[in-house]
């Protein structure tokens, strides 16, 4: 994996570049959509590369690693071959799956042993184990096994568990570095930078992750909680340290909003489960403010759903169409506010890049944060 | 509308025919996808017309008066308009649904009062309004109001639904005469055939419908519970009674086998919920039998799911990848499976068309039939 940093610009710290791997170049600042079971919920893979332009997705090991099966991936000859997406994929570690499991999960120097979601059956993620796994599975870009410290963690506590990710980093990499790519093509691992919202804990992370010289990093723990202003700062105090050349990723973020203030700071790459979890709930995000489509205001609106949209869905559906199937339960409503909203993030980090290299961004950015925030 | 027979065949009642509508021309035997609340299930419009070939859809007169109701669908200037789907529309009149409620509805020589399976609200649905209700929604072609007659029912049941039926009918084409189309365009009305499982009401039942001179008829209450071979010996009753330059609509028939046996008895449109009810349940129709998804067979088969099959997902995606998805509940499961059992039925019926035309109609079905019944 290579990463190109073409143009910064003025005023901020956005940055605009190319990321190459085996499967081919990705555009940044990037979005990509999460295909948690190997497939973006909804969204058929033809309307997600042609329709919505997605360059890169993301995978969920946990999930991958449940359902169908390390064997079954491998046998396919990777999740690209499995799930027929011959673009770019990065993995998770599972991480942040497991955690969230609550109570069916334990914690130790170890790892993480946790009872599966669907089953109950007993498993335990070690760094050592889910590199293999990500090996199996055959991202892109994969990712150290960390702690995803709560957003109102105490510092202590905070300082251990970024202390502990740190180790278990260490061992991640060596992992790593003893194992080799299962298809013919290179893989590439990522660190995790923790720290919680401790300027102090994030800074003494980000110079930790530095000895390993990785093709890329990541910003964890952030969007879990905490007030935005926090996740800001954490990002401004890890990009200080982070290196300029390599792509800097935020993971699990977020908003629109909170997608332009991390392209701001000078992140390149962004995943969540906002466009398609939401928009099944009948949440559309547009240029022009957020849509609630289960509003009554939108049952008699037969005007296209985005005149500015990018993607199909936007002309050939309209807001009262849409409204009644998302009021009725109807898949088809789900899907196509998972389609526009997806095609909305990709424009949105599309349209930033293109402000990036024209050195307009900040103004626009300015503008959009403000109209990104209204109501419709 | 009209409808032109182009040709019969030898050894077979099947015909192929041309209906043409105001929104564009059918060509016969042809299938129906259901579109319940105005769309189907899973499907985005544009590939239910360039990927399926779907050339006229159903709606549901039930669902689509209790949402979203028909005072948006007449703001939107008709179903046409709200769904944007701008080919052939036919809706039932809601009695299927309305006496599949059962305890819920109740029904007398005035009507069916029935609740709402939404909101519990009170409705009456009578031969008059449910006129007034398609002429609302704006169908190509309206259904009359019967009472469709459980597959088991006695034979007094029977006939005195059976003459009720004939009694709406009359005040359904008296109201249908006396009211006129609200979007510019015709709509026809099609006249139903009850009479469960009995010849002799069968008979009578086919003979009173032709007073009206109907621009096409439909056969109801099969496919209810009844065993095969008497939807088929009432079939071939009927059959012989309606016209043979008006279209034969066999109402919610049925697997892949079924239609053929219906077209082989002169039948020339179907409808059926089955291609995607039973597809998001993994099971797949093809033209080599029946897949059950859900089988672990499939987990491990990294071949297209059809390689026959006609549409885009046929070869776009493996068994293997489909199963899994499947398995796990992912939406995308349903939507690939709806899809290309859809696809198969449209393809079904235009192969059956092709050699009715070529005259090989009786050999080819044969052959199907067996095909089609295979559990692969
Ligand atoms: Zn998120
Ligand atoms: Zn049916």
């Amino acid at each position: 994996m290579q990463f190109e940093l073409k143009h910064t610009t003025g005023g901020s710290k956005a940055r605009a570049g190319f990321i190459t791997t085996d499967h081919g170049t990705i555009e940044t600042p990037i979005f990509m959509p999460v295909g948690t079971a190997g497939s973006v919920k909804g969204i058929h893979k033809r309307d997600l590369k042609e329709d919505i332009g997605a360059q890169i997705i993301l995978g969920n090991t946990y999930h991958l690693y449940l359902r169908p099966g390390l064997s079954i991936i491998e046998q396919a000859g990777g999740l690209h071959k499995f799930n027929g997406w011959d673009g770019p994929i990065l993995t998770d570690s599972g991480g942040y799956q497991v955690f969230s499991l609550g109570d069916i999960r334990k914690l130790s120097e170890e790892g993480a042993k946790f009872q599966s979601h669907i089953d109950g059956s007993a498993h335990l993620f070690t760094p050592e184990n889910v590199m293999d796994t990500q090996r199996t599975i055959g991202a892109d870009i994969m990712m150290a096994f960390d702690e995803c410290t709560p957003g109102d963690a105490e510092y202590e506590y905070a300082r251990k568990s970024m202390e502990m990710t740190q180790r278990w980093l260490d061992r991640c990499w060596n992992q790593f570095e003893k194992t080799a790519p299962k298809y013919g093509y290179s893989q590439s691992l990522f660190p995790i930078v923790q720290g919680a919202v401790y300027p102090a804990l994030r800074e003494i992370a980000a110079r930790n992750v530095l000895q390993y010289n990785a093709d890329g990093y990541a910003i964890g723990g952030l969007s879990v909680g905490e007030p935005e202003k926090d996740m800001y700062a954490m990002i401004e105090v890890v990009n200080e340290i982070l290196p300029e050349n390599k792509p800097r990723y935020l993971m699990g973020v977020g908003t629109p909003v909170n997608i332009l203030e991390g392209i701001d700071r000078g992140i390149d790459m962004f995943d969540c489960v906002m466009p398609t979890r939401n928009g099944r709930n009948g949440m559309l995000f547009t240029s022009k403010g957020v849509m609630n489509m289960r509003n009554k205001k939108w049952a008699d609106d037969f005007s296209p759903i985005d005149p500015d949209g990018t993607s199909f869905v936007d002309h050939h559906y309209s807001r009262a169409f849409l409204r009644h199937l998302i009021i009725a339960g109807e898949m088809l409503g789900a899907q196509i506010a998972s389609q526009h909203n997806l095609a909305f993030y990709l424009w949105l980090v599309k349209e930033a890049r293109m402000h990036i290299l024209n050195d307009t961004f900040k103004s626009w950015k300015e503008e959009m944060v403000q109209q990104l925030s209204v109501r419709l």
